[in-house]
């Protein structure tokens, strides 16, 4: 058993460029890559996550597995603890029926649910728009009785698919309280995916309790680029819909929590983190079985390479992230009530590719330097991108308790041709990239460990 | 049309790290990059010369087909010239039959011959080594009438996979050759991949002419674990080899160029290539499709965006890099003898995976600092490792001529699944990773022609 002492902070201010690197702090990030690259489980253990349990969303039996899965190789670990927390989660099933055909044609269109969505019948003309605003300028009149298609395609323009992602996924969103709102009767909207292909991505939408809850369906790219075509080549497109989803009360689920007690100060914490569910679609590989995975191999290489943490380090798998945010939500309201000071928190919700950098949410330009000061000892492996940048929906909670919440960032091309659909599978994961995005983590870890006074 | 002038030049040496950002260049190079992501022909190229063509061999009918499908493509493109260089090349050709067996235990190892290897049978014992050194202490008291097994796996803790490649591979190239000599009967080599999987990976060896050429193949990694274990397990494995490859005589064969004629110094030339022929066991999707695609779209940007070049620009499809190099190096040899003047040549062959800088091939750092200092326009785009290192084989040639000579470096972590193996199809392309590969080509081809005096 070892630590480092601060030797390394006066250093790192110093230099061409005020960063410099420490010799120890080097040699000891090369051990944690070293052991991520030769001795890892993360990559078995994603396997049974997505082979043996696979679909996890909130309230399933697959997400119950996956807690008790978890909690299970946290104490394997040997962990100093491994708890759960309770949390009630909201329970949507997909119907077994899930129909989209254009009438003239005939094509069966290839489409889901969206999650939440109620199910229900309609046979109806398209009304095809680009943005939610349309809405409001069309008004019932154009609306009333027809089924509403939001075909605005994800930006290819963004190098960062997930600015693309954040300018498209309004409508996904939003669109079914709105369409509803001016009395349509059911919503379609092409699926968030860079890439024409044919499969239908899920994700979240809400409703306006004002308003009907229609059926709201996402459609393949494939299908979406055909049917605007169609659209501009017919006068009238007219569509049948069915689908038999529901929403069922409430149920409880857990998050897992592993824990390496702190030897200094023990009731300061850096927590890590990723979503234990995943959408029913797939198998939830990049999304979030990567994370969840890479945030215990982090602690776990920390551990195994005899590293004595001065503040309590966590692996977090949250539960919810999906459709309710119910376990980050949870876990932020422990953490205050139990009076657990969380100084940094890091989620990897962005999938298991190539590390890239890492993201600070904060607005002081100083914060995001602390962080920022380590790209010298992390560029060798590849992480370059430091910058101002959002942290991860699970973290957020805890930001009102000025936690510091960053978030991993991996390479973002191909995220989106897997997010929330069936192409999310174990295959698309590659091993020595999802390795070193676990010691990627755990190199930041402990250098927040340490030069955090 | 338009063309920046050199109002850069000065701006570009200014700054805090000896670096500016001259604001045309930003605003051009974005324009690249929109056009990569938004009007790519690349991606459905290479879809072709994939699944339409395939396997291409140099001497193979799908090397001919690729050849002219190349040249339709730039012609297609109306470059300003499009032409064939004649070379001879080799002609192997992969056996009906490759058959690897363990007595004992019946199992089927998943094998393939080396490119150039000499069909046989052959059955024996198994001798296991790790180093080609083994061999000479070993000698032929100890290897005379067996097969040599090389085992040496890829060192998973380079960051960059080809330096584990480069310390794994004189096994594959000159092994058989020394094991010939000390009275081998055959040869296997555990497959350069990374990967644990079923894919027997092929590429090039060589035999001396003063030893028989004794059949050299390699197995895959899962089988190479496996015979390992039995090594360590058992006295004596036994093992039967059956493989009908062989070689014909040369064959005639060519290069395709495409050209932008320069408006300034049209007998100065930036070239960028990859190499259309690829081995027969897989599609050649990112070995070397995407670097063909790549050298093509380059061009294709620059002149769609109606980009007038100082110098005259070239795609170079090369032949024969795999098993011969020919026709690298007749263009080098075309080139020295109508004393056309090569200052640059870029070479795409790691890859069709998401960019992230490229490599300069020179030992005077002030010729790496002039690509070097491109870095800060080309970061926004993920461009970051910029150092010295390799060029690439094809263009190796050209250096006594006193051409800088670049590889483009994309992530390197999924290379080697694919790399000689039936893995390396066109399903495993990223489409959007391929444009930005293109684009920050076709991004450096400008600043150098733009920067270079």
């Amino acid at each position: 058993m070892f630590r480092f002492k601060h030797i390394g902070w006066a250093f790192l201010l110093i230099g061409q460029t005020g960063l410099g690197q420490n010799k120890a702090d080097s040699l000891f990030i090369r051990k944690i890559f070293d052991s991520a690259l030769t001795q890892s489980r993360c990559y078995e253990d994603l396997r049974y996550l997505c082979k043996s349990i696979g679909p996890r969303l909130s309230g399933s039996p697959g997400a119950a597995q996956a807690v008790d899965f978890m909690e299970t190789v946290m104490k394997r670990e040997r962990f100093d603890t491994v708890f759960r927390q309770e949390t009630m989660v909201p329970h949507w099933v997909r119907g077994s029926v899930c129909t989209v055909k254009e009438l003239e044609s005939g094509r069966n269109i290839k489409a889901c649910a969206l999650g939440g969505s109620e199910g229900g019948q309609a046979e109806a003309e398209v009304l095809e728009v680009q943005r939610l605003e349309q809405l409001d300028s069309l008004g019932e009149k154009a609306i009333k009785g027809k089924i509403v298609y939001f075909s605005r395609p994800m930006e290819p323009r963004h190098i960062h698919t997930f600015e693309a992602y954040g300018g498209c996924v309004d409508q996904r969103w939003a669109g079914p309280a709105k369409a509803s709102k001016y009395g349509a009767l059911a919503t379609l909207v092409r699926s968030m995916n860079l890439r024409e292909d044919g499969f239908p991505h899920t994700g979240s939408m809400t409703y306006d309790s004002l308003y009907p809850k229609i059926p709201a369906l996402a459609i393949s790219t494939e299908d979406a680029t055909w049917l605007s075509r169609q659209m501009a080549n017919r006068k009238k497109v007219v569509i049948r819909i069915e689908d038999n989803s529901r929403t069922l009360p409430d149920t409880l689920s857990h998050n897992v929590v592993g824990e390496l007690r702190g030897t200094e100060k023990a009731n300061e914490f850096i927590v890590v983190g990723g979503h234990l569910d995943a959408w029913d679609n797939g198998e939830g590989a990049h999304d979030d079985g990567a994370g969840c995975v890479h945030s215990i191999e982090a602690l776990r290489i920390l551990k195994n390479l005899g590293y004595t943490p001065r503040r309590s380090l966590r692996a977090v798998m949250f539960m919810n992230e999906e459709n309710g945010l119910r376990g980050g939500k949870r876990y932020a309201f422990l953490a205050d009530s139990l009076q657990e000071k969380h100084v940094y928190a890091i989620e990897s919700d962005r999938g298991g590719f190539t590390p890239r950098g890492f993201y600070v949410d904060h607005n002081n330009p100083e914060e995001v330097g602390k962080v920022k000061r380590f790209k010298p000892l992390l560029e060798p492996y590849g992480l370059h991108d430091f910058k101002k940048g959002g942290g991860g929906a699970d973290i957020n909670p805890l930001k009102p308790q000025g936690t510091i919440c960053i978030g991993f960032v991996p390479d973002s091309q191909r995220y989106f041709d897997h997010h929330h659909a069936e192409y999310d599978t174990f295959e698309h994961i590659n091993k020595r990239e999802l390795e070193l995005g676990a010691a990627s983590i755990a190199a930041l870890i402990y250098l927040l460990d340490q030069y955090t006074p």
